[in-house]
């Protein structure tokens, strides 16, 4: 067990500690990833003792918890943003902008998606309803390029869409098995998305 | 750090010592995921010392790999065994039998595609080549479905295809997200192929 020390850092008001203690997991999570991630390295490089971590956060699941909700947020908040008169183009900028973004933040995603909380506690009911708020993203425009289907058919074909581009990301992306080149790995996107619409239309 | 401690169980030729110790880490993967692994929980399930375990394998990361490989051959051979004379359905086949492969060892195929290895040591190339090998069995079937494509393009779309129902399949199996039920996701599944196969043949 890690021991209580005393403070290194000058005293902060809790919401600013907090603050202070989500970027820095945040940044050791997507500069190193996840599994190396402890709560004395947070503590370390937020220059605070280990005792004030758990203050704010009740445990290391809690803290990671907490940046995969700010992950997600900025994940939904760039697709929510984008629009296009035409749903298919639509549907490309939000695979297109969920690729960047998987690109960007490699690590924080695989942390949202790969983390597993511990002694068999459930994962936070707000945490599932934002991931599938930004799956739902999905389905507006692809409503509208199928406007004769039941609302519950175009909801499952929309998930579907979302996790075959999503599967077609991660895979691509992983570095560990033979990554694709970000230019290749576009229009592999793109090439996919058009032939899944196309099956649809038919 | 662990302490190499006198040996519990009865000495075992160092075979059947390796293969003692893969089922049991393959087991406690498969039942309570990867995160929670320690070399000593092994050593511990497998009666022995600690220390007879890093006789047989450097660390915990190359325990992982081994069962990993275990898991993709398992996986290959699986899909290997299938075939058909029409290649739509050849499809379909392996599509389910990956559903059904990763019903049934969720936690280990997540071991496969998750664990990442400390301390920036690569990934096995062998490895890489079984999860590409398992990937490449989606080819044949799809050359067949497409005779005038060029190699180079269905072996990417062969890639694509995989990625996709691998997303579908383990974002729909993600018991903290929404669980699919199995005979959904199963015709979730079959749909996305059929729909993924008209776009191609458009």
């Amino acid at each position: 067990m890690d021991t209580v020390q005393a403070p290194k850092a000058p005293p902060a008001r809790p919401s600013e500690r907090q603050a202070l203690l989500l970027r820095t997991a945040r940044a050791l999570i997507a500069t190193r990833g996840l599994r190396a991630l402890k709560i004395r390295d947070v503590a370390a490089a937020a220059g605070c003792a280990v005792g004030t971590v758990y203050n704010e956060f009740e445990d290391l699941d809690e803290l990671i918890l907490a940046v995969s909700r700010d992950t997600i947020t900025a994940l939904a908040e760039r697709l929510a943003n984008l629009s296009d008169p035409d749903p298919a183009r639509h549907l490309h900028a939000l695979a297109q902008a969920y690729l960047d973004f998987a690109t960007e933040h490699a690590n924080l995603l695989r942390a949202l998606f790969e983390h597993r909380v511990e002694n068999g506690r459930p994962f936070p009911k707000d945490l599932i309803e934002m991931i599938m708020g930004a799956f739902a993203l999905m389905y507006p425009p692809l409503a509208r390029l199928l406007p004769a289907s039941p609302t519950e058919e175009v909801a499952m074909l929309a998930r579907t869409m979302f996790s075959a581009v999503h599967g077609i990301i991660s895979l691509g992306l992983e570095e560990r098995l033979v990554a694709v080149p970000q230019q290749a790995l576009r229009q592999q996107v793109s090439l996919f998305i058009d032939t899944y619409l196309a099956g649809l239309r038919r």
